[in-house]
């Protein structure tokens, strides 16, 4: 089997390459190609896709590894071989035809999307996204057939996971937080929130970005640090991992530092050995999302993150008291938009869009009716009453590229973020005292040691099991959130 | 025919983009790559690299070359074949070993010289560079051995230039430029010029910089501007051109700007109908360094492009005095450093290192004895003493990479460049006074019309024959020079 497993090893290797080479074109997009060159670069990364395609498509590929997979193997080999197959299988599933139709149909979706936005008109949208519907509906069967075409779908971001499993955990999380909204909104600090003004001038912001930056030991010579439109973090080869942030609110650009902050340390600390194999990966996006939450959120949050600190941060600004700033950066305010929504309702946008998305693909629900839908749990969730479409159903850009099964992985990380802290809590005593004089290094190799090093070799929910002892465990966030938000705002 | 045409045109389109992603790559590197990322890049370079090698010695591409060179066909087919036919010829000439070893050979070279420099001594790199030296006459052999080797290799930068014609040009530039110099060394200004001083703040050469690009048409759409340790220009697809400067020394990133911004022009405007073809390119690297030196020097280091703008300039810094600033910016002043040189001395550089290559490639000089030769000579042109290595033969990367026969291109820009500009105020009679306001529009449709545009469907000397009436000539320069100076140094 010797020539077996060195031909899957190197078209791992190959498509480790072409993988970096496809990052870096991406990245370059989003942060300095002119935006004029968009159809020399769409002519790029399809070279490189198609290269790929060859290689993943290759019969001596899927032969070998239907070999390998009948032998026995050593342990890291058998799941290497195991993971591979999977994907190599999934991808062969599916006629080019089929694929070649789905990328068209998401293309134009894409447009009519953003068309629909620009005339707020979710009909514009509706005959396309009914289109893509029926696709992936198709997809998934040929995906998995022995699944609901949903859970087929999320397979391919957060493995191991189901629409049932999550529908119970959803509705027990959703009930909590919305109590905990009610509390909130009934207290004098909610009412007076609103009143706290923070300006914080572009060059104060940069300052503090990359301050905080340095703290999270994200070396220059391993991280660059760009401007985008949307923050993100990707990576591209050994000692090459690239965050963005953007500095048009007040204190989004700190935070948003941070959240790429806490994926970059994921790629970062990926295990050596597995470079060049498709273990050298996170098991799932809700994984990799509870990095970013755990440093946005448990860490960047904290009152004892901020407590010596908010002098140096506000150094050069207009200061206001730090009770006030501390309410502000954690401030909660039911809002129609997901992406500026506060810790106690990001969730509840989180777990609108999986249940619509679920009933959508499984048939339960129509895209003509969709829309009704959305605005009536937003009105049971929120207590507003959305006005118009932008506001509501056509406000992500997820579902108009065929991403179906994404959402529930933002609600993962954030669950997944509060057993990390907990655990780590118990694990190291002197966490909070670290925090506190941001020696975030015990932390950072703790997190290394438990998540990061285990690479793409175990399930997600594995990892968090031996680590904190339970599976996903959405108590511990709710507790976190309640416990937080009591003292926040006195009720 | 269609057939091998239509496989051609393939082969280059697909070449086109593979070289634009390696031109990605390379760009990325040098301006926002993390530095400890290097060993991924060179696998990812190494990548396309072996890609573009495959195209390249495919023998159905020559087979189909060679049948098509035989027929008849349109002018710019026929054009782009004997081109590409030559290139692929040039390729397959040389054996894979022979490429390797001289990418290894070249590859330690530049370890040692690198290692000479810390170290300030020639002796470390001479073993290597005789290697080097040995390889390349080889190579050049192999490539045409109907010509000296100098003229074999630079062939491949000034394609039709030939060292005969190089050295006699030469010889009268130089001796003018040494008469030049002399009578500027013994004018008051000279003595005086030392004593000026100006500190511009990195924020306002920034504001300056950006003032400038804008001004030369180079839109944030299509051009993008970054920060790198040595300058340089590259474009990677329609609309994507990157320029970069340094905002170390005072003066020098705003004329970086504007030098690489002639580059930058010359690659925007290369015609559209000759993209993803061999003809989509400059015919010489001294034809694109006439654009460069053009706008460095016959643009903004004029009189009169400085006359309504020094105010603007210098808005927010110790201002001098106009006259000082001027001759500030043009100061002449011989020095060891050809990067840091002036305009007048800038071609003594040039020539030293041209008699000293050339004679090392045809035989004329040995590895050891050039280092004696390069002090000789020095003291010669310059009237300085070399006292060290790092300040002579050690100075420039060019030959550690095997880069012989680069060098004569900055002076060929240089005298093209004075003929351009010659002729454009002859054609364009309101020259200076668009000058004078900064609109450069009509300049660049003048160069665009008389030099982009032609691509690389003509040889660098024809196409200044056709616009100016006259090849390579370095009378216009010389008389340039001389006026500008004479008046400069009042002498």
């Amino acid at each position: 089997m010797k020539k077996e497993l060195k031909y899957i090893y190197d078209v791992q290797k190959e498509l480790t390459v072409l993988g970096n080479i496809s990052a870096l074109l991406g990245w370059d997009e989003e942060t300095n190609m002119p935006k004029d060159a968009y159809l020399s670069r769409a002519e790029q990364q399809e070279y490189i896709s198609v290269l790929i395609h060859k290689k993943v498509t290759n019969p001596k590929l899927y032969n070998y590894l239907n070999k390998l997979k009948k032998k026995k193997l050593s342990r890291i080999d058998g799941i290497v071989v195991n993971k591979f197959h999977k994907e190599i299988k999934k991808v062969r599933n599916i006629p080019e035809s089929f694929t070649k139709e789905l990328t068209k149909t998401a293309s134009i979706a894409g447009a009519k999307w953003r068309e629909a936005r620009e005339k707020n008109n979710y009909d514009i949208f509706k005959p396309e996204l009914k289109k893509l519907v029926a696709l992936k509906q198709k997809q998934a069967k040929m995906i998995n057939p022995k699944l609901s075409p949903y859970d087929a779908l999320l397979d391919d971001f957060e493995e191991g996971m189901s629409a049932e499993k999550l529908t119970i955990l959803f509705e027990e999380i959703k009930k909590e937080l919305i109590l905990l909204l009610t509390k909130i909104k009934s207290t004098k600090k909610y009412k007076d929130q609103n009143r706290i003004k923070i300006t914080i001038p572009e060059e104060i912001q940069k300052r503090n970005v990359k301050y905080i930056v340095k703290k999270m030991l994200l070396d220059r010579k391993r991280v660059n640090l760009s401007v985008s439109a949307h923050p993100f973090t990707t990576s591209m080869g050994k000692n090459d991992v690239r965050i963005t942030t953007r500095y048009e609110d007040q204190l989004g650009s700190f935070s948003a530092a941070v959240h790429e902050g806490g994926h970059a340390l994921y790629e970062l600390n990926l295990p050596d050995k597995y470079r060049y194999t498709i273990l050298h990966d996170s098991p799932s996006m809700g994984l990799h999302e509870s990095q970013s939450r755990f440093w946005e959120n448990m860490i960047a949050k904290n009152k004892i993150f901020w407590k010596n600190y908010y002098s140096t941060f506000a150094k050069g600004i207009k200061k206001i008291e730090f009770k006030k700033f501390f309410l502000k950066i954690n401030e909660v305010k039911p809002s129609y938009v997901r992406v500026e929504a506060d810790e106690v309702t990001y969730c509840l946008h989180i777990i609108l869009r999986f249940e619509i998305e679920r009933d959508l693909m499984n048939g339960k629900l129509t895209v003509d009716k969709a829309k009704e839908e959305w605005n009536k749990k937003f009105k049971e969730m929120f207590g507003l009453t959305i006005k118009n479409d932008n506001e509501g159903i056509l406000q992500d850009v997820h579902w108009s590229m065929g991403g179906f099964g994404y959402f529930p992985t933002y609600a993962i990380g954030s669950i997944y973020s509060a057993q990390l802290y907990n655990q780590i809590i118990k694990d190291l005593p002197k966490t909070k005292s670290n925090i506190k004089k941001h020696n975030f290094k015990p932390i950072i190799d703790w997190l290394e040691k438990h998540v990061h090093s285990k690479g793409n070799s175990m399930l997600a929910e594995e990892i968090i099991k031996k680590t904190t002892g339970k599976g996903l465990d959405p108590k511990q966030y709710i507790d976190y959130l309640n416990e937080k938000y009591k003292k926040i705002y006195s009720f």
